[in-house]
């Protein structure tokens, strides 16, 4: 068998402005300090995989690329979710060699590798029989903001999507479900018959350009949907393996908790600090002395251009600072 | 008449750091923007003074220079409050032609500067009579960081030190009281006078460097204290003019209030600001754009290599970050 990583590299997350910015997303930064989300991903399964495709939108090419090394790049010609990128992702895979291909985010966080590659590696060895395998990640809260899957042994009972409070607290507390974080692994053959089976459309797109006819053209014509609504959920035969690898979506800032060791005053990305009466609080200001005095809880972030100061459980409104600067004309910053 | 500025620059301002340092002090920043506060200060008497003397210390010389303009700039031997820096910047004020001299401080704020330049061409007229002029300002608050000024008419009735609250509320509400901001405007010949009967140390080490004798070797005579203590308190004959110019010592970054017209989320001095649900902030983050989310009476400030977020009303506590900052070795940034 000769698995090949695609990872999906096209997403914007503007949660992480003011470091993330419409041709500096997310993946390609170092949120915690280090390389960037993408060169880790690709670091962390380099060895497993024997080739790399990495699928990128148009704004944000360059800095992809910059941060893919060997891999090859491919450019969707715009955003349509999951499952037209990891179609063509996994056809161009196959056309490099590829029977078999892992699908992952670029765009999460993983702190103990060899526990994902060996979750990896049995996935691929399940893939082999036909099944499309997921992988389901422990959880360690009761998260409203994930799909969930229900596991009856390997199998997957049911896909579970983003439920309210309630329905999580004891999806956690039954112990019988994990997250979906977005990873697959499957023989692309096998991909290619449940696509033509669940997703007809996008089979047929598939098989154009399979034969020749330019991305472009095809494009319009997939499903503009993700792989788990059009796929994963709607598949007969769908195996899970259990990740337990502390990993996490990286999904705001609130995430550096999870990504740097906590000292004095908070969760800091800095060169040096001082904290007086000061904790909770999560800083980025790289290589810069950071200073905080009787401040708890905050979210600071320092860009060369841009400073985001912001109470930690306001987080979510970031999204509204990019809005009223693309209003006010200075869609430069965002 | 021969006015000359004596301006007092040897002041090192640790209260705002991190934009002030050791080698640029408070006096060379342009807090709350534009040009700084000593290159304001030379401004401001221009016209009215006909030459400038610039008092500073070792540390800090290069900085001073490149804010001085064409003020003769002396360096003190090392920092013995303001007596001995004005007794020398007097002599050398002399020694190029002044027979008077207006002392200011060099990192103050007047906002209304003819305000400020007609009460002093008043001082400088009534100091011809050889009487000791202080400049009082109207207070605006009951203050006990300052020491006031009684007036009885335009005498001088008495300094009252830095007074407890309940005395500063009875100064305030009284209303005969004036602030002492520490100008004050006098003919060299009557102030070499008081020197001899007050400070007579510091006359005689004053007479050894007129007569030639290097600055070095006699400023260890000087007496080490203000010219409030050794000669204003104990001098019978000084005359006040009050001054409402809409003046401030800049003691902190709380005067930031006072330097820039407040916008939306708090007094900003940035290149664009997005306040949502924030307000009472003084942040300095030059040429920035400054996002702030649900965060109140904070003070940021943000330099090339170092970051400071503190409560505004822990502000006075900037100097333990510096302390802490020196006993471990940092000294680099302080």
């Amino acid at each position: 068998m000769t698995p090949h990583a695609l990872v999906l590299a096209g997403g914007r997350g503007t949660r992480f402005w003011p470091l993330s910015r419409r041709a500096r997303p997310k993946q390609v930064l170092a949120v915690g300090g280090g390389e960037s989300l993408l060169a880790r991903t690709l670091a962390r399964v380099s060895g497993l995989a024997e080739g790399a495709v990495v699928v990128t939108g148009p704004d944000m090419e360059a800095a992809v690329r910059a941060e893919s090394g060997g891999a090859r790049v491919i450019v969707e010609p715009s955003g349509r979710n999951t499952l037209p990128a990891i179609a063509w992702g996994a056809l161009v895979a196959a056309e490099h060699g590829a029977d078999t291909v892992i699908v992952l985010p670029s765009d999460h966080h993983v702190s103990r590798p060899e526990a994902l590659r060996e979750a990896l590696a049995e996935a691929i060895s399940l893939a082999q029989s036909g099944t499309l395998v997921t992988l389901g990640v422990k959880p360690t809260r009761a998260e409203t903001g994930f799909g969930w899957i229900e596991a009856d042994g390997n199998r997957v009972a049911r896909f579970v999507e983003k439920p309210p409070q309630a329905v999580a607290d004891s999806l956690y507390l039954g112990g019988r479900h994990l997250w979906n974080a977005g990873m697959f692994v499957f023989r692309v053959d096998a991909f290619r018959a449940a696509l033509s089976r669940h997703a007809p459309a996008t089979a047929a797109a598939l098989d154009r350009i399979a034969g020749g006819e330019p991305v472009a053209t095809c494009w319009s014509s997939m499903d503009a949907t993700s792989i788990d609504y059009a796929v994963m959920e709607k598949h007969d035969d769908v195996r899970v393996v259990p990740l337990d690898c502390g990993w996490s979506d990286v999904g705001s800032w609130t995430a550096l908790d999870e990504l740097v060791v906590a000292g004095p005053g908070g969760a800091l990305v800095c060169a040096e600090r001082v904290a007086i009466e000061a904790s909770g609080n999560l800083v980025h200001a790289e290589g810069k002395l950071v200073a905080l005095v009787g401040v708890h809880d905050l979210v600071v972030v320092d860009t060369p251009d841009a400073l985001l100061v912001m109470r930690r459980d306001e987080a979510q409104r970031a999204r509204e600072v990019l809005a009223d600067l693309d209003a006010r004309g200075l869609s430069r910053y965002t």
